[in-house]
């Protein structure tokens, strides 16, 4: 499996992403300050792999610190706030180091510093663990569900499967969401390759999954994104998977651009479309997908490539980061719990209670 | 009106496209090797714009001729085998090279080589204005039958078009087709802003497309190709025209990759989707769409950007260039002649006849 990060000898260990797929560079820090630089610096990205490594980043701290017990208070409020400073916006950052306060405020007053350490390393990797275990549920749940809705076909071939953006080890931490699923579906023989499409602006697909892809010797292709139509046209393509940023009340999924598009082929041409989420995605406070706040990022994603100017700075450009694509389009919703299919407002109700 | 080429004084005028947008360099020259150069490193592209310039590379060839009138004739053979190499898959550069040898073989045997040269160059000037005047007609019938379909939205604000890829003045050296249509809908006040889908990989709609829109002074926003979905969901597209590189019998058409999946999302929202096309795009001779070829061009398309690796050389690409939209998904076709609507297979049949 790819090493997205680690955590050994106090040591943590993660691969620059900003850098794949033409460089694979693995740094290893034993300095918080510069694990703080690689969540800001999108080093490290993807919302469950930057939970995981801020409390690595957490750990860092605590090591680094050689004062006596009656300061540490001070020093970890201001080493929490740092963290938290890292990337603001990213809600598993702070699951990371609420969930190093609790142990902090559970056990400081009984604990040795060692002790409380200690505990807290054991919560650390307890994010981590999590997030692979999820991972693998989501896995099994969603090969059970694609052997069972594509059953028909399976009987005389493999499967070609849609995936879009990075939902992979480079994301979670663990095998991935929607490319977990992929990734086990391909072990178990139902794969017959990955139609990865490239994902403007930011080019996941092209860059990071197919590295994913090629580091796990799956066969597969990389495709403009709005080659996907016509590939469904053609009988390319059996079943898509993707990921989600959030999901409403009702099924509806918000995820990257791109993602409602080919939800909307994928109507159109009969193909299942499947979402692969945890079910801490689910906002069962979002009644639907209208209530879900879409980001609007700079002009200058799509104006430059890699720094590289392709339009002018002058050219007007809206660019929404994500889409809203509506329960109707989705054929099944798979966490780490259990898969859901048909009545979501229903079913995830009981999953997130 | 935008300057794509010209032909003064015995000199071509171009723009070299490569530069676009962030580059404006007009080219002046009287070297038919220099235009043979230009055709062949895609400094001018777009099919019709191909065939003007490679009437007016004629010309230039012929300006350089010193020999008297018996050495001409292997002299004039060589210059259109040397023209016709340039891009031997351009078929509006063969039309327009034998509209050239057809003006020879008509008047060498009686005329002086001056009165010859001076029919050739009134017929390298009508190539140049029957397409302005294509476009001319194709942005009437254009704009005709959008104030038709579109008339009860017109009664109470003007609209947002949808277009994809370069249809302007870049690739016809008229108006444009699709956007010809579209500019001169914008001079009649029926549009409030067009929407330009990048068109990965080449990127013509993010750099040329713009490019004109700007020069002309039209309100406009680059999106990326598959946020096109998610705008038609939020109602911001009112209609969408596009080109077309190959219309058959019955309408089915193929265009730039993108073309399809912008079709099945206009479908599903009941936004109209139009193709604008000279009657020379329809193809008779193919029943549907099925039996067009469709180009699978190079993977380095999309694994670099303006000559910037964005992927590993060893990532597996499939890159069609083309895509086929069938003709249940087009709610017409703008010719220069008149836009058909409904039964195209009857209709385009009476158009070419």
């Amino acid at each position: 499996m790819i090493d997205a990060v680690s955590f050994e000898n106090n040591t943590l260990g993660y691969l620059d992403q900003r850098l794949l797929p033409l460089k694979e560079e693995y740094i290893r820090t034993t300095s918080y300050l510069d694990a703080i630089e690689a969540i800001k610096t999108l080093a490290v990205r993807g919302a469950p792999l930057i939970g995981i490594v801020a409390s690595y980043t957490v750990m860092l701290g605590l090591n680094s610190y050689n004062g006596n017990k009656e300061e540490f208070p001070a020093y970890f409020e201001k080493l929490i706030a740092e963290v938290e400073a890292s990337r603001p916006t990213a809600v598993n950052l702070f699951f990371a180091t609420a969930r190093m306060k609790e142990v902090y405020d559970a056990h400081f007053a009984s604990d040795s510093l060692e002790e409380l350490f200690s505990k807290m390393l054991a919560a650390a990797r307890k994010i981590h663990n999590d997030e692979i275990a999820n991972c693998e549920n989501m896995a099994r749940h969603g090969v059970e569900l694609i052997q069972q809705d594509l059953a028909e076909t399976l009987k005389t071939r493999k499967l070609n499967v849609l995936t879009h953006c990075n939902t992979g080890t480079l994301a979670t931490g663990g095998s991935g969401t929607a490319l977990g699923v992929i990734k086990h579906a391909w072990q178990e023989g139902l794969i017959e390759k990955v139609i990865t499409a490239e994902s403007r602006p930011l080019l996941q697909g092209l860059r990071l999954t197919a590295w994913e892809l090629e580091k796990e010797s799956i066969p597969f292709l990389s495709i403009s994104d709005s080659s996907s139509a016509f590939l469904m046209q053609k009988g390319m393509i059996d079943f898509g998977i993707v990921g989600a940023d959030r999901i409403a009340a009702n099924g509806d999924t918000a995820n990257k651009i791109g993602t409602f598009a080919h939800a909307v082929s994928a109507a159109r041409h009969n193909v299942p479309y499947y979402i692969a989420a945890p079910v801490s995605t689910v906002d069962i406070t979002l009644s639907d997908g209208s209530q879900i706040p879409i980001e609007e990022r700079s002009a200058d994603e799509l104006r430059t490539i890699f720094g590289n100017q392709v339009a002018t700075p002058s050219t007007p450009v809206l660019n929404y980061a994500f889409d809203v694509t509506p329960n109707e389009y989705i054929r099944g919703i798979v966490t780490d719990k259990k898969a859901v299919v048909g009545n979501y407002t229903e079913e995830l109700k009981k999953l997130v209670d």
